[in-house]
């Protein structure tokens, strides 16, 4: 009875599946509500609600341990890492201490177990993540032009407005903030009555900028465009090349010329 | 007389579709001149003009009904029950009753009769809503990561300003704002006197949603860049394939190989 | 020596053509210089300089007049029409009538001139034109969207803000607002403190606007990669299609079957 | 021992490079804690930092100029001339002295050498210039329209606010503003006030740049989509075209005819 495939059949029944997945909803709605003020009464459900997610979570959690036939293998997944994690930290008590946070958190993070447990939301967020590194030499050129705009910035700025320009890494908040056009111009007529150039530098930047990210936006078109060509090429076993044409020739050449 | 073809023949006729978008147009326009203060005069004329049209519509709509030949195809088009119901609805009389406010919405619903009627409108707002659940798990993902955000951002917040993070609904309709740019840096510079680390929050919320957003719209135009080809490829009875070479390639190899 | 070939030498004389771009950008710069405050001295040398742009600008359309062979098709080109438009307003002197302001707005207008002189600048806007009316169904779609809303926003808001939803048109300027994110919160705010749902009514129109404007983006991007591969396609005269390789397979059968 | 190969086995060593690489990040991070108060134990360490890394890349340089075989050729290359008058610069001593500036800013552009040593930033940087001229004449049309628009709003609404619309690089500059849609309602209020139909003045401006806009995007969008395209068909020596097909057969024929 205590066998390992018996906990595989659990673990890939569509009825259990379902289940985790209310459990998730009902926690992802639990840390929703508790943002509003409550009677105690509603307070003393969400405690038992509460215990009761948890150990529905950890018997999960077994179970796929349980039914993973190599141990190991099981860690090897980041997502069920990640799940261990969440389940294990959620253990804490929440009382008046320093860790009730760390517990209240945790609890917030559990609604990440939803895209854990679909694999359509895993794959999306695994090809965001894998998108990201393509990125890296464009993002490593965006922050080698924030660095350089800081730099200048608090050299220059740093005695009109101390708030926005006091060392680097406030200069370079300033600059997202430029960035993202959010009160820019207030940002720059304020320097613009000491230094009656320096909408050059604003506008300059927000040019670098602008294009540094178009540039990034089409590489990654251009990139998912070729990816989808290829995937449907090689996705289609019947897929005739113009290579396989040209041997069709040549053989057909060969044919002809022996006659 | 009294024929279905008879009904079929004033419902195509492209005079009587001419004069039911000019009342269309008409009843637009009434709805937007009753936004302005008018005389007494004019307001008679505008309840006259309103009676008129509604019962333009009400026989419109029946002749459309009877022209069908079989009448429960016609309540399977989804813009013919909305037409009805804008047309019916209409009925309820404008006094100073609380179904006033309700007969006036309808009048401005009525202006997109304009979609139904005409067919290009009508399509292009059908492809609208198709294009929709193709976005869905995207949407998903995005609605995680307000959620997750809005309930941490209550969390740490509730106490710095409640009006922006008092409740989850609250905290994800102020992060709506913050993904729009809309005085970001105000709600941000609020909670930084309190919490120093909170600009990780804001930023890493904005790279995340504009990133996901950016994977939503390329994944919609890769789409429908293939989409078009497809249709393109099928709209042409004289298309060649590399098939239909190979096809023809063999035949030839047949031919030889018999002589 | 009064014949049409000789206005025509000038016409497409290279040195002709830079006198008179120089004198466009000539004409460009009084205009700038125009705001800011000048001497007297500086004030007649512009006044000067001003009679002999519009005394060579007169003589340039001339020549391109009487170069035409046939004069008809001169004002068939619309950007002579308007060459000669701002060239003849031109002609009503600068003083402190009515008038005046007309004059001083046809100097501004002269540096279009610069657009209808180069060629490129000149493919580029008809490009822009014609790209117009592709778009023409979205617009009005889009028109339609944000006509239901301003008059819902004016029934509904008009006695908290007559400002921003006095009227139809009124509340269609504080909805194109609303679409660039600008204040748009402010605007939300003030409704929500009434109509607590108000929020639905904002968000709502900023996802149907801004999806309905990617669609457009979408839109034009796909259309004019097609036209990009259209015009590839058929500016290669060497160009072998899939058609002609069977073309030459079905002469090669025959010449088989022929043996 | 002092021969040019011998500079050249050091120029290609990796170890070297990393070591300058490392020296750079250490120079922009100077730069960066330069911006923070500082005790005088930790001024001058970076004094005597400042100075070693000045004099590594002195000599770094002088290898590289060494090794270069034809020396003309190592001024060909921007990047060296950059590379070189950076560090030149750099000696300048840092004292109270107008100078001083110019000496500080020059440290904060050594931070751009990590593009300079760095062959994929290089190339990802010299990309973003070579597409730069593409845009050439989009660039030269959103300029007359943002001159046009300048001059117009310089002469009618210079007396409402001349802070804004003083002269016309002052215009120019609140035109950028209205285009990056920051607070540009408060701009048209104030305007609206006295000239009522100037929302169409903004609304016909921000129509205009964000199409001219769009236009641009697509422009590039195409060319890299084409030269991507351009580069695989190139990249592949493998590669078999239609055009290669058509020879095939033409051979074909002419074996067949023969027989």
């Amino acid at each position: 009875m205590f066998d390992v495939k018996n906990f595989q059949i659990i673990r890939n029944n569509k009825i259990f599946e379902g289940f985790i997945i209310a459990v998730i909803i009902v926690s992802a709605m639990l840390v929703g509500v508790k943002t509003y003020e409550m009677s105690t009464l509603l307070l003393q459900t969400i405690y038992v609600l509460d215990i009761a997610i948890t150990a529905i979570f950890i018997i999960e959690i077994s179970i796929r341990f349980v039914a993973e036939e190599r141990k190991v293998n099981f860690f090897k997944d980041p997502w069920n890492v990640f799940d261990t994690l969440v389940v294990t930290i959620s253990l804490i008590p929440i009382d008046n201490s320093d860790m009730a946070l760390v517990a209240r958190l945790v609890r917030v993070f559990r609604v990440m177990r939803m895209v854990s447990i679909i694999p359509e939301l895993r794959v999306l967020l695994n090809s965001l993540i894998i998108a990201l590194p393509r990125l890296g030499y464009v993002m490593a050129l965006m922050f080698i032009i924030f660095y350089i705009y800081a730099a200048i910035g608090s050299l220059f700025f740093e005695k009109i407005n101390a708030s926005l320009w006091g060392d680097i890494a406030v200069a370079m908040l300033t600059l997202f903030r430029v960035m993202t056009f959010e009160d820019w111009t207030d940002v720059m007529y304020e320097t613009m009555e000491v230094y009656g150039w320096s909408w050059a530098y604003y506008v300059s930047f927000i040019f670098l900028t602008a294009f540094a990210f178009l540039n990034m936006v089409i590489g990654i078109v251009v990139n998912v465009l070729e990816e989808e060509h290829q995937k449907e090429l090689e996705g289609d076993p019947d897929h005739v090349s113009l290579h396989d044409i040209r041997e069709e020739l040549r053989e057909l050449k060969l044919m002809i010329s022996k006659q």
